[in-house]
């Protein structure tokens, strides 16, 4: 299995955006690339760029976002790590022929175009991993 | 201030390498770059190649290990974000200055001849930063 490029992002739980980026922003000095909110999973998303990688923190949009139920029992912090992928079906495709757990067997729309697919968190002791590939320029999809 | 460089690490406190090791190299597919131990943290650390920053899996070697404690209160999974920067003595001033809660207001010794310091999770609704330094080639210190 060829290693995935890179960290594509971390996601951050937080309750509000407005009470933490001034800390990412002013005191660690990461640009704010944008804000977007994604309706399907009730958040509200800020990018902030770290070098290759980018930090996303998310602000639940309702009661029933799954960020909002993280933050009820987990608090806010750090909730998944998302690795860039250049074949996200057939990887997810092999984890489950593998019998690792997963949430999607199948890949499903992102933000920013991107395919993507979540693995279980019993699979990596805890840790939420998304798996992303995102659309290349100049190229129809499949290499 | 100038942006961090890049994350240089995510640490991720778990029981035991042995048994999580396979799903990151075999079912990921990222490379072992080494293992260490770092005698002063109690840890055992294992550290994978992920784009330009790596995957640090940390096992406690006893229970007085921060990561013991860690993984008492809060299970495992996700224990920090490390940064890297050139100028980690300047920023810590810097944000003490400013009233951030500091776990290191000074840098220490860390793995690989870095400079290093923690925040306190307070200052980031929850989340553990590292600040990083690494020594870089051909160079004596300062720009």
């Amino acid at each position: 299995m060829k290693a995935p490029n890179k960290i594509a992002h971390i996601g951050i739980a937080v309750r509000q955006l407005d009470a933490v980026l001034p800390f990412y922003t002013e005191q660690l000095g990461l640009t704010l690339l944008g804000m977007e909110e994604v309706a399907s999973e009730q958040v509200k998303v800020a990018f902030l760029e770290i070098g290759e990688s980018r930090i996303e923190l998310l602000e639940p949009l309702s009661p029933q976002s799954p960020i909002a139920t993280f933050i009820e029992k987990r608090g806010e912090g750090i909730h998944h790590i998302a690795l860039d992928v250049d074949d996200v079906e057939e990887r997810l495709a092999n984890l489950k022929e593998n019998g690792v757990p997963l949430i999607n067997d199948k890949p499903k729309d992102g933000a920013h175009h991107a395919r993507i697919g979540f693995l279980h968190p019993k699979a990596a002791n805890g840790v939420l991993y998304e798996l992303c590939q995102y659309p290349k320029e100049g190229e129809s999809g499949h290499e």
